[in-house]
């Protein structure tokens, strides 16, 4: 009889048509590899060679004015740029380029350079969510897409540890939107009704999965999980989109947004790492993008302390994303964790 | 007008038909991120505590043998087990399970635990490649896929730095790769010739992205490469799969790879950090796979130096792929350096 928990077996992923191979049993292999050094250090409020804390420098020798809660500036090495020339429009299908045109942000979450997410009170939290969604209101006007996102700690390439998120807004759909774009508009366009909708009811009555519930939003630990302990955030309402969330549900964001990150730093009692991202409908979306349903994913590569990572490489880059622990292990292990931040115990 | 080496664009990956953003003017920023730490230990040609050296105990229990080449044994914790029980047919189409039966092993390069590839002798590498062929030949009697790969150095999650690779065999055709049988599919459906042989003969020509050449072998950068200093080795001749290699051709895979890697590890004079893995038509491939050209991709993460990877997070997993340097750099650095190991340079 096929078990789950013993059985190593493929799962599928509706949002992008990717397959991923699960091997439950495979969690027992001794590690020899690298460790990440976990990240114990106290910072400072301020630290006056950080380029994001309020009145500082930047390398393009602008200073940051006196925040007091977020500030979103134009990235100094932006990916994308607003006036680039179109390459030649002929080209051999085997060297084929596209044209790129965009714009990227910084937005730093707080003037306090030694906070995190779950750190910052439920105000603060209000801020970053507000500033999120004029951010893409704003520019989803002039760009087709606008990804919002977060890259948390060194081990995922975060080159400073000031709070902060960036958002990268382009003339294109990027690859994996259009995969979660296809795939939702398929559904929908079979059943009628948007397919995280119909996936979020079925996780809601069935509660395995279930790492957090707040009146409005839920967050899960998705059937088809890659990283070890990735979650899945959506609201329980359709909402297609970051500027179309109610204030209500915009402040019970916050909410829930301090609840996961707090769980994820008392797994391992350390700062977590992960990047983080919004999915909403594309700008140019079809019928306001109707088969869309906001979310966001959190991808954070620890897998069984605070220094031993998942690493997605060999088999993973050449065939199939791997996984160690079933998702029901993971969301078991982040559901008994306390929703009280631990360096706040400690006080 | 457009120039690539100054221009934000995004090129198309015609074997996955994925797109990547490249925006060659950000190889500029600084970086204050996580710097990886060199590898310069020098090892033992044996190390009593590793479990691939010749003589030791694994973790099984078993003894290696006093093995002179290469050798190959069931890796202790694979990820894919031969007699998995299938998951239930009648699923809801949001939580989808695949049987997954399968094997893994483990490939020894050589018992001389000091060792990488590109220090090996052309006889010994001549071993590891005649050990791949065999494996696959083998294996691909019994399983639709045979994923032969290597991970090597800690950046790559490698748990051991014994010179090893690694083959996962499974009933199924993996993710990635049935991407890229399927695109290689569609263009012999329209073009009649193998995508990739016809890529070849336009980089043959052009001469731009050529890393290395030899009498029956080529690498390029790829057009579409994602990591900075990506390779894409394929034989210059239509080879479908590693088990139709002629004798020549085999042992002039061990000339090229021992050029190729040599060059990686001169770049940042360094012990070059990739993944690497092989491609060739799945088992039960239609026509004996005749649209299929055999091919290993390299996957070298570091980006500025020994030190200094690229971190595929944030954007890359929320959105698309982004690189920092143009293929065409990248391929005209690693043209620059001398074909003779750094490490035999100082002796
Ligand atoms: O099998 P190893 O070397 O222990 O493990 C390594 O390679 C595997 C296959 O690429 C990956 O799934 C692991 O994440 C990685 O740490
Ligand atoms: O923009 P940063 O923080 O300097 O850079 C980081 O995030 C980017 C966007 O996810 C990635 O492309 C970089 O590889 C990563 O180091």
């Amino acid at each position: 009889m096929f078990d789950p928990v013993d059985h190593p077996h493929r799962r599928y992923n509706p949002l992008t048509g990717r397959w991923v191979l699960v091997s439950p049993h495979r969690a027992k292999r001794p590690w020899q590899g690298q460790m990440d050094a976990p990240v114990i250090e106290a910072r400072p409020a301020h630290d006056p060679t950080c380029y994001l804390c309020a009145g500082n420098q930047r390398v393009s020798g602008e200073h940051n004015p006196d925040y007091k809660h977020t500030y979103v500036f134009g990235n100094d090495f932006a990916a994308l740029l607003n006036d680039t020339p179109a390459p030649p429009e002929n080209q051999d299908p085997l060297f084929r380029a596209g044209v790129a045109r965009g714009l990227a942000r910084v937005i730093c979450f707080s003037p306090d350079h030694s906070k995190t997410l779950p750190e910052l009170s439920l105000d603060d939290l209000g801020y970053v969510v507000n500033t999120w969604c004029e951010q893409v209101a704003e520019l989803s006007q002039d760009w087709e897409w606008v990804q919002v996102f977060e890259n948390k700690g060194a081990a995922m390439g975060c080159s400073n540890p000031h709070p902060h998120g960036q958002l990268w807004a382009s003339n294109f759909l990027p690859t994996e939107v259009a995969a979660e774009d296809e795939h939702q508009a398929a559904w929908f366009a079979e059943h009628g009704t948007p397919m995280l909708l119909d996936y979020i009811r079925r996780e809601q009555a069935d509660g395995t999965r279930t790492v957090v519930e707040t009146e409005h939003w839920i967050a899960v630990v998705p059937y088809w999980a890659a990283w070890p302990f990735e979650t899945l955030l959506t609201p329980k309402a359709h909402v297609t989109h970051l500027d179309k969330l109610t204030t209500i549900q915009k402040e019970d964001l916050a909410v829930i947004i301090k609840k996961l990150t707090t769980r994820y730093d008392n797994l391992f009692n350390t700062s977590f790492p992960y990047s983080m991202g919004w999915h909403g409908a594309p700008s140019s979306a079809a019928n306001d993008g109707v088969h869309w349903q906001l979310h966001a994913h959190f991808y954070p590569p620890l897998l069984r302390s605070a220094s031993v990572r998942k690493f997605m490489v060999g088999y993973e880059m050449m065939a199939e994303t791997q996984r160690d622990i079933t998702p029901e292990q993971a969301a078991a292990r982040l559901q008994q964790l306390s929703e009280v931040h631990y360096l706040q115990n400690e006080k």
